[in-house]
């Protein structure tokens, strides 16, 4: 842990003036982001970071982090929201590359948590192999904010020359999953409500760009991807049923659940397949290239678990059929309600 | 004003479960978004926006928007969203192309301020020319935001050879500035602080796209550009003289600043080479090329005030000396503390 560069006794908390363009801001943007997200792009004088760019395809995204609290088993704030970009990145099969980082600040935030959640943000981008090029920061007066709130938006280039997405599901594809889901929602569930069990649970945040990247360069048609956050597994089922106007048969009991992820659900009243997690994915591949897929994927630590759970059936309904071991088939749908309220 | 597409009877209010991943969000994304910036590239069924690039340099940048209030005369948080970033991209000498869109809302907003403000984001990004392509909504309790917070993040293409930043002022350079300073930080300060003026002060936030580009187009050997936001002419004078390591000569007089400004500054103790603006910028030019460059400049709406208010030195001393009419120079520097919190 290296010391903050900003001496805590100096300014021990952040004030509104650490917003406000003058010499606070300029303080902490030349000691505390420049030397941790130092990059020969990242120009902290510049309005812009430039780049080269190669012809071909960009993928562009942005997520907001809220999570509450702001340091939880297995990760943080910061290292979410470098993972949970990144991740959306490669789910359209594009290579992380670069990120901005918005930070929106309370007065009164400990300088110390500020400097925590900003070597998480440096160390999880290192481990990703992105660069946090541009940045800002606003500051809102103390009870208009929760400590931090943080947005990065990333770019990333294509490394594939297909169309994957729901629309391109067909009859027959199988369903990876790359290891058991709940993980991040009940690891942030139990921190809230001060749950303990005899493993802790921890969240699953990591970035995914080891097999993805595997995934494409082996040539696997995979024909879409998505990463398991808000709403779970079961959202992204659904969302996959109702783009491709297909139905999605998935083996209940193939799914992963971990026994204290399953017995922190049952105290909450919490369907696990409808539990955040944020280093899981589904992928739809053909059926002919399943247990090549599922060798790549179990190569790599944070798909090491990865498993089939399910099938694209050729009954053209908009519908998610759950098979269990017992008793009748059960039709999974988008949630209406809030099941768990800033979780990333 | 196009109605509200989801009913207000049923949906008055913005609840956490808008931000839950179930099927309220959907509704959100479905209808209110996808209405709004209806564009090829913003597929929302997708974890990230695909766009072709030719092989050059890009820009990227990314701010985030706290101001308070959202509505105020000239503008609107989604309308300072959009132009913020835009300028930001714009001065690298960038076409500002896409922007990502990330909204933290607060539980209780009404809709119908989330329609405007999306509207006002839509309308903005027409104007300015750019597509709004990926986005993410976040909900936090009640207590926990102020209405909306909003992020943009934004890419955009060169479209000059050069090398262009503080770093390149030369002795000689004329600074110009594109019309009178101080309007949004004091149209903010008035609507806060209930001033009222015979005429209304109406923020100067605008998209700089067409002076910027046709400046660059007609060749214009632009030695740095900056936008005048947070800290105002001054700041940005300051940074441009600290990074370039020279003295900047300002002649006070002939920085416009028009009477209600003016006023209002007096009352509040403000200095309006601080305040704020949200459309106004600063060129350095070669000295033999400032009288084409203010042509341009001229013919455009947002900077036909335009007028060279200063040059660099050879004097190698990072200061900004500003001359008045009468009494002997006064040294700018940063502020220290916070003059106008949340202003942008």
């Amino acid at each position: 842990m290296i010391e903050c560069p900003i001496p805590i006794s100096d300014y021990p908390t952040i004030t509104l003036a650490h917003g406000g363009g003058g010499s606070l801001m300029h303080q902490l943007i030349d000691r505390l982001f420049a030397t941790a997200f130092h990059h020969p792009l990242l120009r902290t004088s510049e309005d812009s970071a430039v780049f080269e760019v190669e012809p071909g395809r960009m993928a562009m995204t942005t997520d907001s982090y809220v999570v509450r609290p702001l340091f939880f088993p297995g990760g943080d704030i910061g290292s979410l929201a470098v993972n949970g970009t990144v991740n959306d990145l490669l789910m359209v099969g594009a290579r992380p590359l670069y990120l901005s980082l918005g930070l929106i600040l309370e007065e009164g935030l400990p300088m110390e948590t500020l400097w925590q959640v900003v070597q998480s943000l440096a160390a999880t981008a290192r481990r990703a192999g992105v660069a946090i090029i541009t940045g800002d920061t606003k500051v809102v007066d103390r009870g208009k904010g929760d400590g931090v709130y943080i947005n990065t938006a990333g770019v990333g280039r294509l490394v594939h020359q297909r169309i994957m997405g729901p629309q391109q599901l067909v009859a027959g594809d199988r369903i990876l999953l790359t290891g058991d889901i709940g993980r991040h929602g009940m690891a942030i569930m139990a921190v809230r409500e001060g749950l303990s069990f005899e493993t802790a649970i921890e969240s699953d945040c990591a970035p995914l760009v080891g097999p993805v990247m595997e995934l494409l360069e082996a040539g696997i048609e995979m024909h879409s991807m998505r990463d398991l956050t808000r709403g779970g597994l079961a959202t992204a089922l659904v969302e996959h049923a109702k783009t491709s106007g297909r139905t999605l048969e998935i083996e209940e009991a193939s799914v992963p659940v971990t026994p204290p992820v399953r017995g922190a659900c049952e105290m909450l009243g919490l369907d696990p397949l409808y539990v955040a997690n944020e280093g899981r994915m589904i992928a739809f591949v053909p059926a002919d290239q399943e247990a090549e897929a599922l060798r790549i994927l179990r190569r790599h630590e944070v798909s090491a678990e990865s498993c089939c759970i399910g099938r694209v059936t050729d009954e053209m309904r908009s519908r998610v059929r759950l098979i269990s071991q017992i008793g009748s088939p059960r039709l999974l749908d988008f949630l209406s309600g809030e099941q768990l309220p800033r979780i990333c």
